[in-house]
């Protein structure tokens, strides 16, 4: 197995390629900036050493295979200084000709405002909303682990980040810094570009946080690199962080806008173009003499043979995949699998099982689902937001520092902290992700969830206690607008099973969906069995036949816990002599109202999303109360008396 | 003036008082449990000592009256342990009586399952999120000097809270005590309930933080008091906090569930109840012979010794503000004003002296606005989470250890803090408050953000950049969903004003609301002036008027940007020959929809909501792309000619 810290060649570029480099980084990003007269050019000009000296001396890569396994992960987590990303990609040879440089910002271009996961070849995440990057990196540094506790023969890579003040003060840094401390993951190294400059002026006028000792407080290796321009001390620190068996932050003291004569050390350089006339005096201090977007032959010739280092760091790597494959054809196999996202045999039989007569809450199918899924399909990894015996997540010993082969994950009371992570360990590869907290703080890590969504990331959400029949715990725990502002997440599956059945196929929908995100919505209450049909279609089977419509047929729609109820009062409109039709609606975008009956949707929450569906939306806008279950959902509403009695109102006014 | 730390008469209890009290409080909490078979017991009974210590020696309050301004105020982060809060609150002689505790988490009690602001006499914010009580407790310590710095004579209180290891894990314990080490909030005194131990089990599962290492890197003074069932050890660290000029923590080592002989020590004692038999060897093992829900007179007699000590504080404090009131009544006017959140005199007038003719983003007419009112407003303070700028929301020099009495408050780059301690703020009183960012970070402060609907406090939300218009930034921030995914969080107010007029009538309608919060949906870019007529009723008003319906009768509905839009397209409808109506519909949840018209809504964003209410919602349900923002626009649909095309095609199909 190599020793990582030894993998790179010593070929140091000279001090004088350094610095055309390091210029060519800073006005290639001014110049994007510029052209688009709009972006962020004072991080790119104050960060591109560290920048350099991370790509040139310490980042095995392969420019011609962004998506090599094995390959070192950057993030860069301060995502509004993208032109920084773009330069170095582009510099290094990645798929990003000067052509795309030109469109920075541009519609349809591949180097949009901030770098986004898929439209960017070399780009790791989409990043931009601050502190989510650092996550994310974790994720990926603890996905390197778990994968080496597999695969050691083919797995050892380092996760490095650049994050800036305000990834630093958002509290998602305090999440996933303090979970990577516990875990000890020593493979990733987080560079600071400490430039003491915010939108609004300068850091201290809002924070005053000794970075390095708080970092320290969570066990990190911590260092500060006093010159952010000096190439050789930041590399110097950057192999000791490597050396470190903790995860490293490195406080680089650097200069926003370094070099624009007027503008540098102040807001001014953060979010505008410099102007003409900056840029200009910018270059002329400088002593750059190259057009706009040049990359001088040097500096070309430098990277190409840094390319091919990692062409061959890639060469190496495939030697040794093939050698682990001949030894062990079924790991390797598995390995190969996983990494394509293509699901193991047996699934749908392992689910199947799952399935009983007796009622249980859904959490609870998920749980038997969740034990089911884990007998096939070793790749599938999560945890809790410390709820996994609530949420029906249990799956076995925690991922520990001395250990990281397990299947289950600790997050901890971190549920934005963990939704960031699933994002990076989805984002690195090999794994399918879960992660469960209650409904009611779905809004904790909603900025993450919304980036899944956008990423195309396939994690699954398992978000339990899904209404206010949670009861006695009260308002701050019962969902009631949650579910609705799930479902207008572009791209997010949003899934409320009723009962055992679909509660499988629910979780059979999130796994065989490899390009997106799924919230699984369980309650927290036990539900009966079966008081639908069988299914056969998702989402719109029906208990009985559908009619052709006349004004006595009725549709009732409902969802998860509200399919029994819906089922109850169908009874009775039945015996009032309308034809009744139950319909769940496992996943709402994929309901279809009856065009001819009266429809009735029935469910524990917001109601707003049901109005353009159905005649009669039947639903609570409004915060519950602390309860006996059963209790607060009569006190809303929610019996087979009252629903039936708002239905029955309706039917009436339509008479 | 009077000096905090010597506010105390030295009357401490008899050691044999303080242990009575301490069981009291235990088994109270034990009790309620039991009785409701749901609930925490173990928070309570660790935490009951330094509860205790708290109440005893520290804390000024007069049971009598809750809402004296000068109190002390206690928040109970971990708000699980609610029982140990009404214990308190019972024995100290609020308005809660046995019969209440006898009717925990039961529909209609004063005691629901966390402590709910507004639903218990004494409690002064709800909890339960973790993490958002030591938020909400900043705010408060903030109000407090901003207070003291504006009425010296009548202001001089301290807060106290009690943490658990679930509110130091989540993010927004590092944004909110982060800021407060930044401005030096020395009034604030928090305790760790450091019992190890969370739902899933023992805390170093998930986290090793160095606590005391992190609070000192924010600035905080730190000790650790290592037997949480010291007394005198606790009373003698919260007096050195008192003394200390910075914010304090304070790390209580405790045993969950102590006294349980099976359970302490474990998760098991965190969230069910102890069960008859281990209650009643819990009983014995502590000497308890009372029955349940017992206070014995010796502790029921020091409790009122005590409350009158905080009756006569009170007294003082009464005798100082009218003396206060004698030399400065309009000063102490004001003082009164604000308290009771009655508006000041001249709102209207200032505010319709911003409206102008040209062009303008409705962030910069919310500049404006804010101007206007902050001119015959003092109380009127907040601030933006370092986008100051950006959002409109500059207001001066911002707030400073050295300078409390600024309007200005520099959130940094910490959203969710800034919401949480924007509901600390409004719930101490004697300020209105607002908080801005960019509307796509509202999903950073949402879960704030739904306290504050819950608990009925009239934040102000300025959330700008308000649709995919944004532009080059890119889909991470470009809002689609967002303005739907407020607009179903129950009790939020959300306003996408037009232009000028309908910026400085939100303004004016967020202000006027005293029992909510409020959401103003802002632009980035400029919008032309009265594309209206002039509002004849909030967000209902016509431009042209609205003839009796038949099918030539379009009437367009839209909001913010696209009202300037749905105006072109009318104009084009009527040379179709239809008879159009533009409606702004300010605030949605005020539009009804034209009975007898075809009805269309254009707005850029989830048209999920819409829906229910129009024929034809036409909007965006993807996430955007980087582009210049008309670019971006047109891309998704919203120009003149997309929608044209889009509702001649659906009027075309009705004809």
């Amino acid at each position: 197995m190599p020793e990582s810290t030894v993998h790179r060649p010593l070929v140091a570029p000279s001090v004088e390629t350094d610095q055309l480099a390091v210029d060519t980084l800073r006005f290639l990003a001014a110049d994007m900036v510029e052209a688009a007269n709009s972006g962020h050019p004072g991080m790119p000009m104050g960060a591109a050493p560290m920048a350099w000296t991370l790509w040139s001396r310490h980042l095995r890569h392969d420019p011609a295979d962004p998506a090599w396994a094995d390959r070192d992960r950057f993030v860069l987590s301060a995502g509004h200084g993208s032109a920084l990303l773009y330069g170095l990609l582009h510099m290094f040879g990645y798929d990003l000709p000067t052509e795309e440089l030109r469109r920075f910002r541009q519609l349809g271009s591949r180097t949009p405002g901030h770098p986004e996961f898929g439209e960017t070849p070399g780009v790791e995440c989409t990043t931009g909303p601050l502190g989510q990057g650092l996550a994310m990196a974790v994720g990926m540094a603890l996905a390197e682990r778990m994968s080496h506790a597999r695969y050691p023969e083919i797995t050892d890579h380092r996760t490095y980040a650049i994050v800036g003040d305000g990834c630093l003060m958002e509290g998602v840094s305090h999440e996933a810094a303090s979970f990577a401390g516990h875990l000890g993951l020593g493979r990733l190294i987080v560079l600071w570009d400490d430039n003491a400059i915010t939108i609004d002026g300068a850091v201290d006028r809002s924070c005053g946080d000794d970075q390095i000792a708080r970092f320290a407080a969570y066990g990190w290796h911590t260092e500060v690199v006093p010159d952010g321009t000096d190439i050789e001390a930041i590399d110097a620190a950057i192999r000791r962080a490597e050396a470190d068996p903790r995860p490293s932050f490195l406080a680089v003291r650097t200069v926003i806008g370094h070099g624009a004569p007027d503008v540098a050390g102040t807001a001014k350089a953060h979010g505008a173009p410099l102007g003409a006339d900056q840029l200009a005096r910018a270059k002329e201090i400088a002593g750059w003499g190259y057009p706009p977007f040049a990359v001088p032959e040097q500096v070309g010739a430098t990277c190409a043979v840094l390319a091919e280092i990692g062409a061959g760091d890639r060469a190496d790597w495939l030697d040794r995949f093939a050698e682990f494959a001949a030894a062990a054809p079924e790991r390797a196999e598995e390995f190969t699998r996983a990494a394509a996202r293509i699901l193991p045999a047996g699934l749908a039989e392992a689910l199947s099982g799952t399935v009983g007569d007796a009622p249980r809450a859904t959490r609870q199918s998920s749980q038997a689902c969740l034990d089911a899924v884990l007998s096939v399909m070793p790749e599938l990894v999560g945890g809790s937001a410390d709820l996994a015996g609530s949420t029906g997540t249990s799956c076995g010993p925690v991922v520990a520092r001395d250990d990281y082969s397990r299947t289950a994950i600790a997050f901890g009371i971190r549920e934005f902290g963990m939704a960031a992570i699933l994002n990076g360990i989805s984002l690195h590869g090999g794994f399918r992700v879960f992660g469960s907290t209650f409904l009611v703080f779905a809004d904790y890590l909603r900025p993450a969830l919304r980036l899944s969504a956008l990423m195309g990331q396939p994690v699954i959400y398992v978000l339990t206690h899904d209404s206010i029949a949670v009861g006695e715990d009260g308002p701050t725990h019962q969902p009631v607008e949650h579910v609705e502002s799930l479902r207008v997440i572009p791209g997010l599956q949003v899934l409320r099973p009723a009962d055992d059945t679909e509660t499988a196929l629910a979780w059979e929908l999130a796994l065989t969906r490899t390009d997106g995100p799924t919230a699984l919505i369980l309650s927290r209450q036990a539900l009966p069995q079966d008081t639908r049909a069988p299914i056969d279609h998702p989402g719109t089977d029906s208990q009985s036949a559908a009619p052709g419509g006349d004004l006595r047929t009725v549709e009732l729609v409902a969802t998860g816990s509200e399919v029994a109820l819906a089922a109850a009062v169908a009874e009775q409109l039945r015996a009032d002599g309308y034809t009744v039709r139950v319909v769940s609606a496992l996943d709402r975008w994929r309901y279809s109202p009856a065009p001819s009956a009266h429809t009735v949707s029935i469910e524990a929450g917001s109601t707003t999303g049901w109005a353009g569906l159905v005649d009669l939306a039947i639903g609570i806008d409004e915060f519950g109360h602390s309860g006996p279950g059963a209790e607060v959902m009569a006190h809303h509403g929610f019996t087979v008396e009252a629903v039936l009695t708002r239905i029955r109102e309706y039917l009436g006014g339509t008479r």
